[in-house]
């Protein structure tokens, strides 16, 4: 498998790259609007055809380039059913995407937002916002439900291999991958805390709202097209 | 090997923690000292012994993390003889170093600065400043030598196999990593450029001097420490 980690400065959003080496079809999963370019010329220069967009939930901290992406590529974007409308391929818990030999399992994880899905290919775990590098995403808006999160984290992801590879995405310490025995031993807001410190920890941040999410949620609803033709 | 890509937003610097799984004996390369806590910290969390620490030249752009994390765990430093003077160990072109069960060959690569080296450890290749992703380091400053430059990267890197894995010093477009083989291809200043197109373009670039050039290179001389201590 050929595999890419890419990083937006802006809105510090991980996107990943992975393709079948033999069949040269890709996927990009959580595509950022700004850096369509940059990823359609890697792909070009790498010898790839994107077919597939994976969202892991609507974000609220940057647009999305899955639409721009699908007007340039013919790729499907694939979503959860709770999550963007605009989507062509609404995947649920315990569904299997097909990338040329590679087999993307789709983990439901909802919590962070009530669409939130993890993608498990190989032994490479792509959570979105879901579990982070010593943290975990926010609960506080877009339906998040800590106990959720909590659920998820501990009874899905954590039962995976130990030495599964956890890729965010989001990090904002620098650190570009984890691994699940890492997390389980080493997440300051899991290791060791019950369900009851988890929710009430989350539920106390007091955060200030995400600078885009006004912005970014409605148009990722629409693949990013809305504010992508609004600003092309 | 356990293997672990850290990024500087600060200064844009990657940093690259590698390992030995089974003696847990670790080196880091090119730490920023402004992230030693968060390098320290998770070196513990990994169970690992610091051992090494290797830079890949003088630094202008970052103060290095070497002698902090020299003073905090024993590891020993190691450069080109033309570098840094602090260093405990001085490794030349074509020697190789053991930590643990891994061997880390020596590349010399003078260019971006007369000291750089760069370190092959299995199919990874560090390159510092050498060979950046589709991009090289600039030559205008610390006995830079374009035409030195463009022989170390054609003519010792791009004849390892197009398959090795290189890991620059820095990117500035949120990529991580590239090959041999797509550099050979597709860096724009090299593929298909004489040598004498390389120098032209490389002597014509008037760039502004690094922001941390007159902080940075005599602290860096000094593995960090001068700085370290007037600022801690």
């Amino acid at each position: 498998m050929l595999f890419r980690q890419l990083f937006d400065a802006e809105t510090w959003t991980y996107t990943y790259l992975i393709a079948d080496e033999t069949t040269r079809e890709a996927a990009l999963i959580d595509p950022v609007l700004e850096q369509v370019e940059r990823d359609l010329q890697l792909l070009t220069e790498l010898g790839l055809n994107l077919t597939l967009v994976l969202e892991t939930h609507v974000h609220a901290d940057h647009v999305t380039g899955a639409g721009r992406l699908r007007e340039r590529t013919g790729a499907r974007v694939a979503a959860s059913p709770a999550g963007a409308p605009c989507v062509d391929l609404q995947v649920k818990d315990g569904e299997e995407l097909t990338l040329g030999g590679l087999r993307i399992q789709v983990i439901a994880t909802p919590g962070h937002t009530d669409d939130s899905l993890s993608f498990l290919v190989g032994n490479k775990l792509f959570t979105g916002d879901t579990l982070l590098i010593r943290a975990c995403g926010r609960t506080d808006f877009q339906n998040g439900n800590a106990g959720q999160l909590y659920d998820a984290i501990t009874g899905r992801l954590f039962t995976l291999p130990d030495e599964t590879e956890v890729y965010p995405g989001h990090d904002y310490t620098g650190q570009m991958m984890s691994t699940i025995g890492e997390e389980k031993r080493h997440n300051p807001r899991l290791a060791g805390k019950s369900r009851e410190a988890f929710i009430e920890f989350m539920n106390n941040r007091k955060l200030a709202p995400p600078k885009k999410l006004d912005i970014a949620v409605p148009a990722n609803r629409a693949c990013g097209k809305t504010v992508n033709q609004a600003t092309a």
